[in-house]
């Protein structure tokens, strides 16, 4: 068993000791939100929006995109789940605006193992063999946070799926402070029709 | 601005007060693992798994399924970001077991509001007008949990861009007591080749 694994389960093992109430939480969020935001390790949504289990739908990939996988995660959120408003949280030092989908797929198409980072860009490290599949994946690369926050709350407000009296708030997360910064323009874009 | 949109801004402004240390906190997760689970409300996986932030990427979901874009969130979490080890963690009581693609379907198609569950099953209770777009989603329902996080954690092990030395352990978060419990024979599927 890997230090990682013992270590999650000693960590769940000491959380389940103070369980108490949690056992009665009712499938719908309580407090009838979804968040949607980056799998980035630095963000911690239920603390940096200071949710308690139970709260909220929180929807999270690499850089926290709209993608048809998070709209399929949405649209269950509000019609079976009753969510009524919406965040699209984005945040700054994000990994996905150091890559083009370009570079990804060449790294990939020379070798699987992790590539580095250094002052003359991303290169490979390790062996190969590669794969070409990464040409068949859309990598949803961030050029501009304000400008993917405000492209994904149009995209999600304008999915025949979706309801236009959901409010859909856009905002950045700056991760050397833990601030939520509103961007005007995706919030406005993404207001109640 | 909504209650929910105060509230989560006051939780931040609190949250930041005490943000110290964590804004040197580097991009790249400290502890190297990932882990794919529900977007439910009732799990927090940094409480559930011991994570601070800065520590592992965590991926969500409806379902916690391996879809397309959560593959395209792990292969970005280990090629870019050096995560070595992936959790799969499905849970009890899912919304994922209440429906299918038909029920879905059928619900969006007569109204985009919020549907409700009772022993006669889903039924819609707003006004239309739905949409028949559902048709054109796959929701990634789930019948079966062992058998749904065996299904996932063998089509991430048999994806072409993830490499065979990265291990993946198969779990159910049981929400009645915050028990993680292994999918023996998906750690087994996703162990290194």
């Amino acid at each position: 068993m890997s230090e990682i694994l013992k270590e999650v389960l000693a960590a769940n093992q000491a959380y389940r000791k103070n369980f108490g109430d949690k056992a009665h939480l009712p499938m719908p969020p309580g407090r009838h939100f979804a968040i949607l935001t980056c799998m980035d390790a630095r963000l911690d949504p239920a603390k940096y929006a200071g949710l308690a289990e139970g709260d909220a739908h929180v929807i999270r990939n690499a850089g926290g995109r709209a993608s048809d996988d998070a709209i399929r995660s949405l649209v269950i959120s509000y019609k079976l789940l009753g969510t009524r408003e919406w965040f699209v949280i984005h945040h700054t030092d994000c990994g996905m605006e150091t890559f083009t989908n370009e570079i990804m797929n060449d790294l990939l198409s020379s070798s699987l193992k992790t590539a580095a980072l250094d002052g003359n860009g991303w290169h490979d490290t390790g062996p190969g063999p590669g794969s070409p599949e990464g040409k068949y994946i859309n990598w949803l690369t961030i050029k501009d946070q304000a400008q993917s926050v405000l492209e994904d709350v149009k995209r999600i407000r304008q999915h025949p799926l979706v309801p236009a009296d959901i409010p859909i708030y856009g905002y950045i997360y700056d991760v050397k402070t833990g601030k939520l910064m509103e961007i005007p323009e995706a919030t406005a874009a993404g207001k109640v029709a």
